[in-house]
């Protein structure tokens, strides 16, 4: 199988300058003295999450014949704003299809961006994406399965290795893995050194047993959607499996109370806007040693539900 | 009277990089597209707040064995915070004296950074940070009516410059106006074609009545601490009024209504956690006509009390 490689993940950069917000790395000095810590927070791009990186990338990668048929997407959440904030920036058409229980401030924002949005039950999405592209001849933008867009969610890692080339630990959230493959990739390659680490949540830790098991395994969509870190409800597909088996070094998995009062403590420490999802780096950190030395937590996106926010902030 | 100059901003800035984040440009598509819109997000500063820039270069600017002495403080939070964090990294000690009403969020801050903190009565606290400066000879940091910090705090408006050259407005918030005379002052020499629109709460509007009236106006402490905005209470030295009637080109006030909205868009759109003052910039954006052209509001800080966050982010 063909992996991603650390010049396909320049060659994203290059690509997507301009499109995207080259995030700062936030010195958080209310972190342990023995791990000093760092936040990429990706909750500032333009949808509230690292996913307009994959669809910049994959969007500017089709020839402009393809591209102008528009592209077709189906996703929980943050990868729908994505390529509907791409599509709009491109001036192409963008038709998402998304699950019936994606938060409702989801919806909102992709549809904001223009999007033709059409929700389906749960598990019909892939199937429902595969009829829109049928009919309108677009071109499906997935989620994660694609090296374009593993590639584009690299620079991440490529933009962490340049700011922190001395970094000893890196953790990121893995759902698909896209992220996590790609942020994986550019650290092994620019910062061998460290550590890159993945969290999940218990509630939804299929890759934490196919890792161990060495092989992906299957959880059923109603055991994932138990966590309400909704982001990282997916699973890996065998492109990504394959990246993680290579890039990971271990995997933490964090419970739904960890993951709470790490959207607390990033809100009121880093003063960032976190959702479940993007919170569960510090999750990790706070929850398990992780080594020691120079570390970073990928805040993945911010795209929370208010109520939930003001649930988990009220004393 | 000796006004601040870019070239004391200038030289501000190369003393505090390296103990001070310099905060990107967040574009935020979700302005008004006639008013293309930035964040210049200061609540990411290690303290919650840009005043870590002033207290930095006024405490760089003392002379070894006078900042051997330790340094001295009086503030309503964020300066508190700011003078506490930049002593202890420079390994001497913080004396900081805070009027009972604080927010409980900031005296903590405050004594996490090492620092003893002082408790007074409203309107007690420069004599008393008078006594502590009697008694242990440590130098006084005041919170603005001081050049090297209002060139400290001046140093945001270079980075807006630097970062975006045709910038048409700079929006900040008005309190004792360090911040704002600075940022002021960096615009109009940076980027003279731009306005400087300062802006208050209508219940602590001293500033603007000044200005119409061409000279300083008090406001009792009574009326200033109405507003939710805990950070913009104070009132203009002579110093700052001076820069201040020279850079603004405007003041817009603005209501507790429209603070909160706006605490809770930049919570919801931005990912940012602002504190109420910090969100004036954009209370200002969203309810008056502004200017067209491209914008940056100045997120001043985002230590917030969590039950007050909590219960504007609730639906």
């Amino acid at each position: 199988m063909q992996l991603v490689t650390i010049d396909d993940i320049s060659a994203a950069a290059d690509r997507i300058r301009g499109w995207v917000v080259r995030t700062p790395l936030i010195p958080a000095p209310w972190g342990d003295p023995e791990r000093p810590l760092w936040l990429k927070p990706e909750n500032l791009q333009a949808v509230g999450a690292f996913k307009v990186r994959g669809a910049f990338n994959a969007i500017a990668r089709l020839d402009e014949a393809t591209r102008a048929r528009g592209v077709v997407a189906y996703s929980s959440g943050n990868h729908a704003q994505a390529v509907a904030y791409a599509a709009a920036r491109f001036g192409i058409s963008a038709a998402i299809v998304m699950p019936e229980e994606t938060p409702g401030v989801k919806i909102a924002a992709t549809r904001s961006h223009g999007a033709e949005v059409m929700l389906c039950a749960a598990g019909e999405r892939e199937k429902i994406a595969d009829e829109v592209v049928a009919r309108t001849g677009g071109v499906l933008i997935p989620p994660f399965d694609h090296p374009d867009v593993i590639a584009g969610q690299g620079t991440v890692g490529l933009e962490i290795a340049e700011d922190l080339p001395d970094v000893a630990n890196v953790i990121v959230p893995v759902s698909g893995g896209g992220l996590a493959s790609g942020v994986g990739t550019a650290i092994k390659a620019l910062a061998p050194g460290a550590e890159v680490i993945g969290v999940e949540p218990e509630l939804a830790a299929d890759t934490a047993e196919g890792l161990a098991a060495g092989h992906r395994v299957d959880w059923s969509i109603e055991d994932r959607n138990r966590t309400i870190a909704d982001g990282l409800r997916s699973q890996p597909s065998a492109l990504t499996f394959a990246h993680l088996q290579k890039v990971l070094d271990t995997l933490i998995t964090v419970s739904e109370n960890d993951i709470r009062s790490a959207v607390r403590e990033i809100a009121l420490s880093a003063h960032l806007v976190s959702e479940p999802s993007g919170a569960t780096a510090l999750a990790a950190y706070r929850s398990r040693d992780t080594p020691p030395g120079p570390t970073v937590l990928v805040v993945s996106g911010g795209n929370v539900e208010p109520a939930l926010l003001a649930e988990i902030l009220a004393p």
